[in-house]
This record gives structure tokens, C-alpha cells and sequence, in this order.
């Protein structure tokens, strides 16, 4: 059974769909579905196993229980969860004239919102301090121990040791590099060896312990987790992707896969971690528990907390929920999301051990402003950035797709271990990639103070300011540098999607910031030898800083990191959130549009949409325009040649030809007409409600026999005296279905479905009921326009 | 005619309505239609002026001239407007694969959008440089003149004595105060009344010029322009609105009413300059000229170009147009948005003559970190905001309602003398009313250090730091600014709303940098003279500095602009923008989130939504649920007593019929039906385009008479041989009409309506029609809903 844990994200080819009518073999092979046991699949429940049928009665229930929920792996109505949550509110509101304690419920409930953010933000700012203080931990343990005791970590260790220094600080008398321990000497060939063999030895362990846990508890704690908690926003329903199990064993590894000295980050997965907290907190509040739309909300404004703990950005984190991660997102989302960022970051920073002000993770502080000159490098940066990105979005989707297509598919725990093995052998020597991908960041960021040892502040003039020229130790650096960047852009491109907890933003930006301070250094050498030339004459005169490679380095990260990803203003605001540098927007700006631009003419998606498409998952993308002729009557389902489109009437059909009719076809839903001859519409009905009700009507309702005629209407029609009973499903019809005529043009029709959320809408022509589009329609029909598979959308 | 001018921002009452059949007089007031001479407003133009006819001919152009437009104060419909885009686009794009130059033109045209936002920027900022540098000068004006020129300000006359502090400045021998130039002297008593009578002179010229000019030239450029904006963007049409007289009136008066002392500030008109500037641009690029929805996107990113020149706060501007104007606010708008604000903050900030770092207009840094504890009083200063806030949107719309329907609307020019006199009258002996609205912002955020001359630093402990008794200057201080507390909160709320530009964000925040500024210096009395009580004795020794007032300010600040203007998010950003200080988020957010909860407890409109309401303008909220339980049948016309829906046929009609329908009603539109017996829909032809095509048939068309068919079907039926040739107009039609069930319940149709940006919608029961439904019709909905006049709503 292990062998078909062989797919990322979600292992399932999933074939079932409304109108496909050849039927395709049923090919589940969803771990988390067949090995059970962690996470419950009662029916009738909600996104995460929640929201089933309890044993109190609510009174806004549905009175058949089941009625009006989704299965797994189908896309939700946003129209009629929004619907529902009106009635639920106006209950309560017109209930709350009644009674002191309605008045109280109706308080609660609209407060429950804000207690809901308010909880999500010290449960996320709390799990993430934890798993930033394990990190460093376990990060710190691969180079040496602790004497005073193994939970402290090297700068912990040495807090009493007031050395201000880098290089100074790490020779404190309580922390043993393991060569020392096991040795006794920490100088020498052999000492050297032995830390070598050690660090090894704890990356794999480290990794091991990663790719196993997540393989045999949850295997949805893998990957980034954005790609598909976009799709959720959007109105997918995935089962146990942000469930108890997904959480606990996401945040243990994602511990130990940054400690492994992977090429990864953790603020993917800790929007992840976030969504998780939010999804099962959602369970305390009936509002959020039975809503599938107002939970999305929820969820929204969790992506928002993720980043803003990743980060210390809670701006940049609301920004980065609007523009890359929500489908919908209202103003009031908005606030919220606000108000659980800022609840969290306060946590975090609360929380946080260290006594720094956490809340800006690079802090920079340059004492030379740029230049409007200097554009011209920061562009330059922008197309690296872009290029690199429209390059590793590439190379990462074909890798991911020879891995789900070969062998390379069922042994992730070989791969990850290889991986781990070479990215330990290579970055050990390498100062550079020998430290986490937040330090390296924080070392290209920084700015040479006089204080400095860094290797890269070697200049000639002293350990001193910039511009001066270039010592020896910093060519050694540079050159370093160079080899980090390479290594750097190779081992990402095959670690991202590998079977652990992987964010990309920290490697992206790495490379940014090493490919910025390599520019910078350079423009600071042609500056200080050409200060006579033109471009530098007015801005650079000799022994005054004019250029700061710190900020090209900003530059770089931001540049890289807008190439993969595509995000651009909440880039930005996060890298001054980051840095806490006000002044830098427009060089920040310049950069991130320039890459997007560039990326963009490579291919417009980014990564997270690539891996969504990759994936299969329904997801109709916002940003994209259709740009197709097409009209409605060219997607719908039946085609031309079809037979027509299956019905039922609002009477004179029995149960039986109603369960004929449902057992022949694979619909999910089916429109009720007056008749079959004038097919003027009168309602939809979906499969899972019509098949519970006539299931619950058989055994419930007295009478009922295979005879029994389905009503429809609202007044039963005159019946023969010794005919049984009609079983009467007018409380499943909705009586507002949809409706396009047939020459609406596809635009128009794909803005309705993104707009409202539509899951299918029906096609008349002069007021007669044609045929029906789903969402799945849409998105086969957009794959075919672009030239690409549209099989490749396997769920609906 | 000039009677007519009582009504600020449109003086239309405009009763012609899609549905009203009892014919009512049309009483258009409307002085920019009348009075003319200064806005073109030839037919089959577009919002303000321009998109009509040209002599080249576009290839993508309607055949016939006007079809396709939009009459003055009608609402656009979304839908169409963006279909017609993306229709454009596709010609484009398929055109290029032919030629060269079209490929160019392909090219231009993708990049016209971001040069567009180059131009708004650069001309925006330059233009909000130049109202700084003048409003500058002329306030200095009233105080005194510079021998060295007339034309520098007080700072820059000064700009060669080198004393740091304010006082000393004050004294530079090139500038003169009035008394000094006519008495010769500048103390005593005398001199103190001369200068008094110059100054309240100064005053009222500038405010009569302010008044004569705006009624004279352009009465659209009064106010503050944002609830127009609003509702421009929702999709209303308002000719002239944005146009360029508007643009230079609204510019020079703005200058002048800032300048003449009133109670008000520049940030709300500049947000209408902008949009303005990006108006007049938009005509450079066809694009954007043809299309009213693609024009909108334009001034969504111009609304935040606005405040980004108003506070140098890009960031805090898009969050502006996002949460506050904007109504469609695509992810390409926020890009486009944030490039344009940083372009135009960064012109503002090269033109600007002083030498100071402007991108943040209140810099503060204060030295002493907040305390949890303190997060009671933020929390008291929220609550004191939100009181204010809804206290000052009742009065203010209470003295507009007044100032609507008395006698005082008919002399706005003795209102705003009268005004602009009580006001200069009573802040000169203050000096806290007497300096502008940013100085005493500016002052009030001040943190006390030991060079600091103001009289709020005026510690026992000498010139020194916070966390001293207080001094008499102090309590001296304290008490003019007790008075000036009552005066502005007076004031304000009859100068907004006058005839002239009036901005509302500088005088809320000085009401409440006031208040929070007496809290401040309050709590630190109490904690100086307590330090032993519990609540102090943990982050309160004495000689520390434990509590700074200057944040106390900024605090008050920000919560009575929110609320008065119900912002959460954007607030909170233009503060930090605005003052730097990132780590002021929590209060800040506190003091924001408490006001508008409790402002929202007493009405859930800000200012902006009330002063829509008040002038009628048929805006459809985004903000506010619909929560009542109707259906889309009881709101539809017609009602179930009138005569059925007037529809044409698509065939049978002739052209003197189709005249004699569209003459007997009022209806902006027709649904056209298969026959009159099935009333099956086939499409929907606006009044305007059948009006036209008829007309252009009639008179090019060879042989059509009264009794020629009117066709709508695609093939014509066989006709008698010596039947005159038909009118065929199935390219008028729109075959894709909005439908909705009649069961559909309102909330849905609302959603639809808002999200879709429709403008009717057409209602259908089993496939048969049924009715329609206006945008018009569902506000009416609303405000009987609420208990409201639902004749409020003037406009279609």
C-alpha cells in the first residue's frame, strides 16, 4: 500500500465528474483515505471530518441530516453557503427580539468573529515561536552542544559571554562543537572530519525522521501547502488537509526539515500551520463549523497570520492573503485578518526568548541613500530575478513531474535522504550555505559597520565602511558566494516538492540576496576605481559611502523572490516589514516589477499556480483573463451530437424512474423542469440530497413503495385515491438556479463563475433549458484553448 | 438661474426612472448643465466630456454614432462594458500576428496602462507639490510678508538664519509681520490688533475668492469629492465631474480656502485632483477614453495617488482606494495602483523645495516604548473617537439637510464669509487654533526633548524631558488647548459640506491629537505624582520616562478619523506611513477597531455613505449585508397590480409600434420576447440605442417607413413582395441578458447585482418573463427596508 504514496500533495487520479459519462475507472489511490485511522470520513461531514450530524437538534438544521453538505474532493456553491449563512443571521437577529438570552446568542455570535481571529493569532503566534525556537535549536545541535544543558542553543548558550562579534561570540567556553567533545580539540584536520561526519550524521537523521513521519501519519503535511490551500479558498473541499493530524505532524517536521539543513524555508508551511489552527478552531463556533464559506473566511485571514509570523509582517501578510492566496476576500476579511496578524506577530514577539524586537527579522539600517542611478543595477537585478524565476518554476515542474510519473515516485525516502546527504556534503566546507537561509539573508542584508568582522566588510582600509577596496578576505568570499549561488539554484529547483515541509521563500530569496551582493560589490569596486566617470561623478566622490551592497542585496532577494512567486505589492511590503527600510520602495519596486514582467513573458503562472495545475485541482485562476470567442453553448454539456441533457419533471415521475435515471448517469445534480416537452426550467436538485431524501423517505415515510411519484410542485396534483403516497422534495429544489442564454459570450460567463462562485449554471436558449456548464466545463475548456491537456483537471 | 445653486455637490433632482410610469416633472437644476459655456456635454459622450465621434473612424467602433453610450446620471452596466474590452483586446491581439505595425500597436497598447499611471503620477504630484508650496506661502500671508520677496513663505524667508528652534526663527529681521510694516512696530497693543485685522482680512479675501471662483466656474469642484468619487466608480456617470475645469478651479480654490485659516484640509480634494488628472489623461489612449469601466480601474489607482500625495503614503493610499473608494478593485488596479502612488510620492518628494525628507510628513520617533497597561486609555481614546465621530456625521448632515432646504443654501458666499470670519475671529488669540491644522498636528505628535521650546515641553524640571510636573506654561498650554478642542469640534462641522473644497482628515485628527495630547499629559501627571500605585509601580520609577504624550496625540488622532470615516486597515497604515513608527501598530489598531465599533453602534455609515445618501446618489454599498427575507418577485416591476412588463417582439412589430412603446413609457430599456403570447426572453435593446438605430434607419436607410418591420430575429421571415424593406436591429441586441427565478431570494440578486456591477436584471418564472429589476429599484427596496424615504434616490 506504501507504493502509492507516490504523489505529493494529494495522491488521488479522481475521474468521477458531472458530465463525463464513459466511465473511468475509479484509481483512489489517497493514502490518507485508505490508510484511515487518523483522520475521521464520517459522511456528511464538513472540509475537515467536523460538522456531521450531532445529537442536539439545532433548529436551523436540515431536517434530513446530510442534506446540503459536499463530498470530499468537490468544489462548494458559494452562492448557496452564503444563502444559508444570511438565514442563519436573520434566525438569530429576528429570535433575539424574543428573549434576553437570544439577545445574548445574537451577541455572542456576532462577536464570535473577532474571538475566532483573536484565537487564531495566539495559537498560530504561539506554535510558530515554538517552531522557530526548536529550529534553531535542532540547527544549532548539527555543529555542537551545549555544556550547561542540551536544550540551550549556541547563541542561547552564550549569553553570558557579552562578545558584540560574530566571530568572537562563537568561541564561548560552554558550547562544544561534537569534534571537541569526541576529540577533545576543535583545531585540525581531524577535528574538521569528525564535524563533518556529525553534521552529516544529524541532517540525515534529521531528515529521516521527516520524510517518516510525514509518510506514515499525514502525508498532506508535505510540500509548501499553498498551491492547495488556494484551491480550499476557492472552494475545493479536501478532507484532512487542515485537520489535528496534518498539524501536529506538520509542525514537528517542519522542525526538523529546516534543521536538516534542507534548501527550504518554513514560511509556506507555516501559513499552513496557521490554516490548520484556524480550520480546527473553527469547531468551537457552530457559525464557522456548518459554513463551508464563512470558514473560508476564516481560513483567509489565517494565510494572513501564517506570513505574519513567518515574517514578523502583518501588513505584508494581509497583502499577501488579498493578492496571492484568497479567492474572496471582503472587507471585513479584511479587518480580521488585520486584527489576527497583529494579534499574532504581538504574540510571537512576546513570546519570543531572545529579547530582540522580533518584529523586524532583517533589520537593516544603511547610512547612505541610493541613487536615482542606481535604477539602472537594480533593474538589471530584476531581470536576474525574473529570469531565474520563470527558470525554476520550470525546472521544479518537470522534476516534480518526472517524479510523479517514474520511479523516482516511490521511494521518497530515499530521495529525501540523498538530498539531505548532498546538501550536507557540499554545504558543510561553504560558510555560506553552511548556515540557515535566515542567517545567510541576514549576513548579505547587513551593512558594513566599523565594527564589522564580517568576511565580507574586508576591506583594505581597515575593517572599515564600504568603498574602499576589496581585501583579499572579501575575494574569498565573493568567491564563495559565487558557489553558494550555484549550489543554491541547483538543490532547490529538486527539494521543493519533495515529501517534507518545504517553503520556498527563504531559498528564493537567498539566491536573490547572494546574486544582489555579488552586483553590489562590483558597482561599489567600478565605483571606487571609475569615480571619475561620468555616471559616478555627481554622487561618488572618493572616501565617501555612495553605494551600499546591503541594499542591492534587499534588492535581489525581493527581485527573486517577486520572479517565482508573481506577488509584487505585498513583496514589497514584507521586504520593508522585513527590514523595516521606508525609504526603499521605489529601488524594491522598480526591482519586483521588472522581474514579475520578465517572468511573465516566459509563462504567466507562478509557482503556486503551476503546482496547482500540475496537480489537477478545480481552480479558476482570478488573475488570468479568457481571452477566447467561444460562447456558453459551445462549453455546455450536452454537446451537439449528445443525447439531450437528463432530466427530471416537477411531476409525474415515480421514485423508480427517478433512481433510474440517477443510477444511469454520473451527474452531481440534475434541473427540474415543468415538463418534458416545454423544458422551461423550474429548479435544480443535487444527487447527494435527491439519493439521501428518497433513501430517508423510504424507510422514514410510511407508504413509500418504488410506485410512489416524486413531487416537485408546491400543491400536490389530484391523485388517484388507492395510489401510495408522493414523496414531496420541494424543500431540496433550488428554485434560483443559474441561468445563461446560449450566445453569452464564455468572458462573460467565466467572470459570473469566478465572481459568484458558481459551482454549475444552466444554458437556455428563448427560455428553454439547453444544457448545463460546471466549473469543470470551464476549466477543460480553458486547458483545450491553451494547447494543454484538458484531461489534466481531475476533480470537480 | 443662480438661485438654483443650493445643493453642494449635485444640484439635480433627476426623477426619470426606468420604472415610474406616473410622469413626473423633470426638474433639472442642474447649474453646470445650465449655465454651461465651461464642460462640453455634446451626445454620445463620455463621463466628463470626451469619447465621442472622432473623424477617424476605430475599426472596433460602433457602426452607429452614440449607440453604446451612456446618458448624464444614468449607471453604467459593468458586464457590457468589460465585454466591449475584452473584445477590443482580442481584435488587437489577433491582428498582430499580421503586420508589424499592429504587433507595435499590440505592444503600446499592453504598456498604455502603465504609462497612464506614470502620467497620473507625475502630473498628480506635481500638481500636489505646487497647492503645498502655494498654500504655504499664502497662509504665511496673513501673518506677515518678506522683504527679501513677497513671494517666499515665512520658513523659506528665514531659510538663511540658521537658529533651530521655532521661537527663534519667528524672529529672522526678513520677515515682517504686518504690524511691523504698518506700525513699524511688532508689540504691543496696537501692533496686536493691526496684526489681528490683517489677519482676519487676509482671510476673508481668500475665502470670498475661494467661494466666487467655485460658483462662478466649476461648482462640482466644492466639497471634498470623495462620495462623488464613490459613486463615480460604482459605475454612475457624472459629466464634468472630473473635468478640467473642474481640475483648475478645484486647484486654485483649494489653494485658497487652506489658506484662508477655515477648518479643513487638502488630503479629500486632492484624492478629486487626482482623479481629475487622471481623468483629462485618460483621453491620450483610446483604451481608456472608450471604455467607462477600464476608465474606472484608472481612477481607483488616482483615489490613491491622492492620498499618497495628501500624506506621503503610497502604501496607506491603495489600502485607501481599496477599502474606502474603490468599488472594482481587480488585482491588475492594486499593481497599477501602488506604482502610481509611489511615482507621485516620489515626484512630490523631488519637487519639494524645503530640503526636507518628505515622504513622512509627521516624522515622530519617541523614546520610551508603551506599556500593556497603556492600552486603557488608547482604548478610553477609541471611545472618545467613535463618539465624536458619530456625533459629528449626525450634526454635519443635520446642518447640510438644513442648508438643503432653508433659505441659507441660496447665499452659500455669505455662509462661507460668515464662517471663514467667526473662524479667523476667534483662533487668533489661540495659538493652537491659529496655526494651520498639519503644524498643530505636528506639534501635538511631538515628543518633548531638552532643546524643545514649545510650550507643551515646558516641564519644572526645566526645558527638559516628559515625566515632570507640569509647569504653569504647561497649564496654561493645556488649557488653550481645551478651548481649541471645543472650537474646532464646533466649527468642523459647518465648514464641510460649505462651497468651497474642504478636506475632513487634517481637522478630525487635530480634534483628536488634541484630546489624546490632554489625555497624555493627564496620565502623566497621574503617574508622576502615583508612581507607587500597583498599576504604575511596574514600568513607572521616577525621573524615567514612562509615558509619552506625543503618542497619546497620534493615538487620538487616528481613531476620530476613524471615526468619522470608519477606516480600519488604510488608517492604521497612512499613520505609520505618516509618522514611522512601525512599532505603534497595536495601539493604533486598538484605538481604531474600539471607534468604529462604538461609532457603528450609533449608525453604520461613515461620512462619506451618509453624504451619499443625502444627495441620493444611487450607490449600492459593498459594506452593508442585505438582511431581509424578500424575493426578487415582490421587488421587480411590475408590481402584481399593474399592467404587464411593456416588451417589444422579435418579429411582428412595426417601426411606428416600437415608436409608440418606447414614447408611451419611460423605461430605459426593452426585454424583447419571441411573442408576446410565450413571453420567452431573447434579448434586451436599450431605449437610448433603439432610439438611435431608428432614427439613423429612417434617414439612410432607402424606403423605411412607419409600417417596415422591426426585426430582431437573424433570419428574416418571408414579407409580402410589396412590403416596405425592414428595419433589422439583432446587432442592438444584447442576447446574453442578466436572468434571475422569481424565487431567487434579494440577498442573492443583491450579491449578483454588486458583484457584477449589472444595472438591471431581468426576472423569469418557469422560463416565462416575468419582470424587471433596475439598480434603482432595489435601493428603493433597501431604503423602505430601513424605514427610509425611498424617494431619496434620485438617479437611475
Amino acid at each position: 500500500m506504501f507504493n502509492s504514496f507516490n504523489i505529493c500533495p494529494v495522491t488521488v487520479s479522481f475521474s468521477v465528474n458531472l458530465t463525463d459519462r464513459s466511465r473511468v475507472a475509479l484509481d483512489i489511490t489517497l493514502l490518507a483515505l485508505s490508510t484511515g485511522g487518523y483522520e475521521e470520513h464520517s459522511p456528511g461531514r464538513g472540509m475537515n471530518g467536523a460538522g456531521g450530524p450531532t445529537a442536539m437538534m439545532d433548529p436551523l438544521e436540515d431536517p434530513v441530516p446530510g442534506v446540503g453538505t459536499y463530498e470530499d474532493f468537490n468544489t462548494i456553491d458559494w452562492v448557496r453557503e452564503k444563502s444559508k449563512d444570511r438565514d442563519r443571521h436573520r434566525e438569530i437577529t429576528s429570535k433575539s427580539k424574543e428573549s434576553m438570552g437570544a439577545l445574548l446568542h445574537r451577541i455572542s455570535d456576532a462577536f464570535s468573529g473577532w474571538l475566532l481571529m483573536l484565537l487564531v493569532g495566539l495559537m498560530s503566534g504561539a506554535l510558530a515561536g515554538g517552531i522557530d525556537i526548536s529550529a534553531h535549536w535542532l540547527t544549532d545541535m548539527k555543529e555542537g552542544v551545549c555544556l550547561n544543558g542540551f536544550w540551550f542553543n549556541h547563541e542561547h548558550c552564550c549569553w553570558t559571554s557579552n562578545e558584540p562579534t560574530f566571530k568572537e561570540r562563537d568561541k564561548c567556553p560552554d558550547w562544544k562543537s561534537w569534534a571537541e567533545l569526541i576529540v577533545g580539540t576543535g583545531e585540525g584536520g581531524f577535528a574538521y572530519v569528525v564535524n563533518y561526519m556529525m553534521f552529516m550524521f544529524w541532517a540525515l537523521l534529521f531528515s529521516f525522521l521527516a520524510v517518516t513521519l510525514v509518510k506514515s501519519f499525514a502525508p498532506y503535511a508535505c510540500g509548501s501547502g499553498i498551491p492547495e490551500i488556494k484551491t480550499i479558498l476557492s472552494g475545493f473541499i479536501i478532507r484532512g488537509y487542515l485537520g489535528k493530524w496534518t498539524l501536529i505532524v506538520k509542525t514537528i517536521t517542519l522542525v526538523l526539515a529546516v534543521s536538516s539543513g534542507l534548501s527550504l524555508g518554513k514560511e509556506g508551511p507555516l501559513v499552513h500551520v496557521a490554516c490548520c489552527c484556524a480550520n480546527i478552531l473553527c469547531h468551537l463556533f457552530t457559525k464557522y463549523r456548518k459554513n463551508e464559506a464563512k470558514r473560508r473566511e476564516v481560513l483567509s485571514a489565517a494565510a494572513a497570520v501564517g506570513v505574519s509570523v513567518a515574517f514578523g509582517a502583518p501588513i505584508g501578510g494581509v497583502l499577501f492573503s488579498l493578492e496571492e492566496v484568497s479567492y474572496y476576500f471582503p472587507l471585513k476579511t479584511l479587518w480580521r485578518s488585520f486584527f489576527a496578524a497583529l494579534v499574532a506577530a504581538f504574540t510571537l514577539r512576546s513570546i519570543n526568548p531572545f529579547g530582540n524586537s522580533r518584529l523586524v527579522l532583517f533589520y537593516v539600517e544603511f547610512h547612505a541613500p541610493w541613487h536615482l542611478l542606481e535604477l539602472g543595477p537594480f533593474i538589471l537585478l530584476g531581470i536576474f530575478g525574473g529570469l531565474w524565476g520563470a527558470l525554476f518554476i520550470r525546472a521544479n515542474i518537470a522534476w516534480c513531474r518526472r517524479r510523479k510519473t517514474t520511479l523516482l515516485g516511490h521511494y521518497p525516502i530515499v530521495e529525501v535522504l540523498v538530498v539531505a546527504g548532498v546538501t550536507a556534503l557540499v554545504s558543510f566546507p561553504n560558510s555560506y550555505t553552511r548556515m540557515s537561509g535566515a542567517e545567510l539573508i541576514k549576513e548579505l542584508f547587513n551593512d558594513c559597520s566599523l565594527l564589522d568582522s564580517s568576511q565580507l566588510c574586508r576591506y583594505n582600509a581597515g575593517n572599515g565602511l564600504a568603498d574602499r577596496p576589496a581585501d583579499s578576505g572579501l575575494y574569498t568570499a565573493l568567491w564563495q558566494l559565487s558557489l553558494a549561488l550555484l549550489f543554491k539554484m541547483g538543490i532547490t529547483v529538486v527539494t521543493f516538492g519533495m515529501k517534507v515541509p518545504s517553503g520556498l521563500f527563504i531559498p528564493s530569496m537567498a539566491v536573490g540576496a547572494i546574486a544582489g551582493r555579488l552586483l553590489g560589490v562590483g558597482m561599489e569596486q567600478l565605483a571606487y576605481y571609475n569615480h571619475d566617470w561620468a555616471i559616478f561623478r555627481g554622487w561618488c566622490t572618493p572616501g565617501a559611502d555612495c553605494i551600499t551592497p546591503g541594499l542591492y542585496a534587499m534588492v535581489g532577494a525581493a527581485a527573486c523572490l517577486g520572479g517565482v512567486t508573481r506577488m509584487t505589492v505585498s513583496l514589497v511590503v514584507i521586504m520593508f516589514e522585513l527590514t523595516g527600510g521606508l525609504e526603499y520602495i521605489v529601488p524594491l519596486m522598480a526591482a519586483t516589477m521588472t522581474s514579475k514582467w520578465v517572468a511573465d513573458a516566459f509563462g504567466r503562472e507562478g509557482i503556486y499556480e503551476a503546482h496547482i495545475r500540475l496537480n489537477g485541482y478545480p481552480f479558476l485562476e482570478p488573475k488570468e483573463e479568457f481571452e477566447h470567442k467561444s460562447l456558453a453553448v459551445d462549453v455546455m454539456r450536452p454537446r451537439r451530437a449528445d443525447p439531450a441533457l437528463a432530466v427530471l419533471t416537477q411531476e409525474g415521475m415515480t421514485v423508480e424512474e427517478a433512481e433510474a435515471l440517477v443510477a444511469s448517469t454520473r451527474y452531481s445534480g440534475f434541473p427540474v423542469v415543468v415538463s418534458q416537452e416545454s423544458q422551461r426550467l423550474v429548479g435544480f436538485v443535487l444527487r447527494r440530497d435527491l439519493l439521501i431524501s428518497i433513501d430517508n423517505a423510504r424507510q422514514r415515510q410510511e407508504g413509500v413503495v418504488s410506485s410512489s411519484q416524486v413531487l416537485f410542485t408546491e400543491h400536490p396534483p389530484a391523485q388517484a385515491a388507492d395510489a401510495p403516497p408522493p414523496v414531496r422534495l420541494r424543500s431540496l429544489l433550488d428554485l434560483s438556479p443559474f441561468t445563461v442564454a446560449d450566445h453569452t459570450p464564455m468572458d462573460i460567463t467565466v467572470d459570473i463563475f469566478r465572481k459568484l462562485g458558481l459551482r454549475q449554471c444552466l444554458v437556455t436558449h428563448n427560455g428553454r433549458l439547453l444544457g448545463i456548464i460546471t466549473k469543470k466545463d470551464i476549466l477543460k475548456h480553458m486547458a483545450q484553448m491553451a494547447n494543454r491537456d484538458p484531461d489534466s483537471i481531475l476533480f470537480n
